[in-house]
């Protein structure tokens, strides 16, 4: 298979071209592209200096979205061999390792998603919550609850909470934005990363109501903590998912990579 | 905060030499001393060439083992700045983008872990299963049903399906090893990469009973498709959760990196 792969490999490829150098144009440029060699059988991507002729971006731009993407699980780079799709993994549209607002993931599940903003005020935060923010416990924060839709449906419950000193004069009237990270942005904010707590539960009460199904129907609660290039954290985002509608998968990898 | 790690970094680096120039032992090394930097509040890592002299090994293998540790969430890399500590990430016991043996996450989660095979045979594959395997429904596969202990309490149950014509004469017969990934390692057939349905479930009544818990009690059930580097299904491993024993956690990454 890797023969007939390299073979294709020198196919002239078409991907069209980026107008700006940017970094995350060309990951999602990249992105399409994976999906379509590999419907197409091509299992080899072509070089880093092709794939940089052919999508107009630097080298380093390249290189830096194939990180990303090896990172998500969706190829693998094999020291002097090249690097490969992992097809297994092209057609999840829910991977638990990216991180992307709720909207676009509905919207890969096939949904005319939504997103409405239920309740926003500024609380006092308990232990667990303020201990993650590296904070004192009874701190001022911001709680942003949303619930994200699909074709009108709720189906995904999302509480975040930012603490208020983060926030400036007036945090209860901030744009609440359609997630966590565009908000965290507007407010300057940037997330770097997240660690995000992973637990089958049964769902406590206000998701009950919100989501609209029984106390017995199990759901999957993520648990995030969101941080900053400083490493500080910047919100907590309890997240309660029916995976009726959204069901995540992860690539885990094994062989030397 | 970036300027002090700066500083720090300069500082002599004794990791101890490795003797092979291994990849695994270089990636266990830097693991350790990743570990161990971020205990000490070192944000920042050497630089290639100063870990290539501390663990002597080759550059090559540095940068593959740090890859590797940026896939997994421990790192993140920072064209033009360097290598940094996902501090928050340092913790983590259980990380679902990491693929390590139960029996090896049940150690790190403070339990003394067991493994037991329960049951081992030759039945026909259900037809998602056979269709996982790119195989026929009804074709012939080699079960394994495993129970994994923390302090001898059931934590962890198993189910794997490894098609039979992968397996030689006597199927039945093969030492099952502790794990899949081992099991299929000893049989020829070394997985490149995992695919893995994470679902929050009630547990199915054989689980109920292997894990002694409650129908009511919400499991975490992973189903893994393990894949190998010729993009052929090896495996299928249906695993249950109890996570008042082992609590899974997943490093989302926002910015370019």
């Amino acid at each position: 298979m890797i023969t007939r792969n390299r073979a294709r490999a020198a196919e002239p490829i078409v991907l069209g071209s980026v107008a700006a150098d940017s970094y995350r144009q060309a990951k999602d440029r990249l992105r399409d592209a994976i999906t379509k060699f590999g419907q197409e059988g091509r299992f080899r991507l072509p070089s880093e200096a092709e794939l940089s002729t052919a999508l107009g971006v630097s080298r380093a731009t390249i290189r830096s979205a194939l990180q990303s993407l090896q990172k998500e699980g969706r190829i693998r780079r094999l020291h002097g061999q090249g690097t490969f799709i992992n097809r297994h993994a092209v057609g999840i549209t829910a991977n638990l390792a990216e991180a992307s607002p709720f909207v676009d993931l509905l919207k890969q599940a096939g949904y005319s998603p939504g997103a409405r903003t239920l309740d926003q005020r500024v609380v006092k935060l308990d232990e667990d919550t303020a201990a993650s923010l590296e904070v004192a416990a009874g701190d001022a924060a911001l709680r942003i609850e949303r619930l994200f839709e699909a074709d009108g449906e709720p189906a995904v419950h999302s509480v975040d909470y930012v603490p208020a000193n983060l926030l400036g004069d007036d945090p209860e009237h901030l744009d609440p934005r359609r997630s966590t990270f565009e908000f965290a942005d507007s407010a300057g904010l940037s997330v770097c990363y997240s660690v995000a707590e992973v637990r089958p539960v049964l769902p406590p009460r206000p998701v009950v109501a919100a989501l609209g199904i029984k106390r017995s129907h199990p759901v999957l609660r993520l648990r995030h903590t969101h941080i900053r290039a400083n490493e500080l954290p910047v919100a907590v985002t309890v997240v309660h998912v029916n995976d009726d509608y959204l069901r995540f998968s992860v690539i885990r990898t094994y062989l030397d990579q």
